[in-house]
């Protein structure tokens, strides 16, 4: 049989002693970066078996943290997870991602995954399912911290790191007023998920505070995808009287919206405008660019990191749950900008 | 002190028997998904706390299966990652995901992390980053089932399932020259990685093949990156004989030598061509839309995963690589179109 290697033969190796290869194995803080790499790198290629159970019960962490999200290829959801690396890979953490596809047997199996795996702390965006409240709670009762970034419930004791989507929509949507606009359609999601509730509430609200008509015919739920997009543009645009403006609570819709009305031969923005929601990098690429809200989602996953670290090491009794709200942008562009005015 | 939930409790909820429960906790195949579901939904309902080790040591198994990519923000990976989850998940398996930004000590973090959460195999598409093989083979010597996807290594016993980068790259430029163009530059990346210099030898082999100049000016290494893409075709255009065409080994910095050609006041492709690779959603939906390779990820994705459910029940001596090559397709679009041919 082949000789196990022990942290004897890493440090032996290296020129350290074998409490420096222990910490560092650990990911003690009080071993440099710069070891700890050199040391974990050394481990790996001697083929080194941690006991990964003596590894947790020595120092309490896996040093692994979990994020699920809805879907990994939105760019608002990748850019959230940059943010969340670049505040914890300097801490010696590393990110594992689970992705749902809005499906709440996944979200439920990733979050069990992410246990098992024995990850510090989960930080999350929820699928638009209706997963049960007492699912998230479960997982802030085993002490590993819970953190909401975008979609979130409200559950005691739990952070979360959010846009004001409310006045997102609200500046959309008056935007749309300003340029002239008067019948304002809105692709809406599912509002029983907050986020799309809020910018709803928004949309509507700028309607009533400018004094037009509010007409309900005017609001389709519709799925944050392209093809769901055209499908209910082309129902708007069949109605007796047609919106000449769309603000859409998804730039995938938004798209969806602008080749439908393309293929009917209209023109944007002169006669009919189109916003989206969440500054997704294809907005500013194309030819006729598209006017969104920006939800600087960099920094949300920078705050929820941070919420994180101020959370890991505290127990349930003295963790005072933050709900942080940062403000969005709309960037305005060429499908809702009436050259002429 | 709280009563720990057994699985007896669970048992009783259920009306199912203990033995049951214990089955579908460690996802035993015998098992309907269904019962399966309904048991782990409970048990985090429950509260109830899995002995991960015992689990472990009784099924041998997490069911948690790494994947390792450069990055998630591109389509290409999202939809391997698809591929993979399509396969994996009706088995039983959930996906973790780690992004190395292709960075070596991320690489090397994130299958530390992945091997400590035990995971039951990695599946990866290496950095750019050169790291050293025998860190994958410390991966495959502890009887992890490691594959390759679109990025690999040629390491002993390590399945990959890659496309012909070669006859992908051979196609695009054949497509340029037959378009007329004669001065083809080629926007290069890393060539020590096997996929960049399959399309680097693509392309020369189509120009010496057409009896054009092979010009090594006209080849400039270039990342990923919409500003990289830019830089380097703004190197090309002031050249004293710039390029009529290009050929991006990126769908990205295609698109930044687009943004360069039109902000110089060229014209496309009247005046210069451009062609990408991977076939990014965005290369479809620009006004001008991009030429670009098809890489099939979604099927590159479902064969890794088909590759990873044969090898993980068996050991390292019976276990037979697999070198799994597929076609790309050429997708003709504005920006390398004559309409005037």
């Amino acid at each position: 049989m082949v000789k196990k290697t022990t942290i004897y033969d890493i440090a032996e190796n290296l020129g350290l002693t074998a409490a420096t290869v222990s910490r560092a194995l650990n990911n003690n803080p009080k071993i440099s970066e710069k070891t700890r790499k050199l040391v974990q790198k050394t481990a790996l290629l001697m083929n080194y078996e941690q006991n990964t159970l003596a590894k947790a019960l020595k120092s309490g962490k896996s040093y692994n943290v979990g994020v699920i999200v809805p879907r990994i290829d939105s760019n608002f959801f990748a850019s959230v997870i940059r943010g969340i690396e670049e505040e914890l890979y300097p801490k010696g953490y590393h990110v594992i991602i689970c992705q749902t596809h809005d499906q709440e047997e996944q979200e439920i199996g990733n979050i069990n995954s992410l246990l098992s795996a024995q990850v510090d702390g989960i930080l999350m965006s929820i699928t638009n399912a209706q997963t049960k409240s007492n699912i998230f709670e479960s997982i802030s009762k085993k002490n590993v911290p819970l953190i909401f970034f975008d979609r979130k419930k409200d559950i005691a004791n739990v952070s979360s790191i959010t846009i004001d989507d409310f006045d997102g929509a609200y500046q959309a949507t008056k935007h749309l007023i300003k340029q002239g606009y008067k019948r304002i359609a809105h692709l809406s999601n599912d509002r029983r998920l907050e986020i799309f509730k809020n910018r709803f509430l928004g949309y509507k609200q700028a309607i009533l505070d400018s004094g037009l008509e509010y007409d309900e015919s005017l609001i389709i739920e519709t799925h944050s995808k392209v093809l769901a997009g055209r499908a209910s543009t082309k129902r708007l645009l069949s109605l007796e009287n047609p919106p000449d403006a769309i603000f859409s609570t998804s730039d995938f819709s938004a798209l969806g919206a602008i080749q439908e009305i393309k293929s009917q031969g209209l023109r944007i923005p002169e006669d009919i405008s189109v916003v989206g929601f969440s500054n997704e990098p294809f907005t500013r690429f194309m030819e006729l660019s598209i006017t969104s809200v920006d939800q600087s989602p960099i920094e949300m996953g920078r705050k929820a990191a941070l919420v994180f670290l101020e959370e890991v090491d505290k127990s349930l009794k003295t963790k005072k749950a933050q709900q942080i709200v940062l403000q969005p942008e709309l960037i305005i562009r060429k499908s809702s900008l009436k050259t002429n005015l």
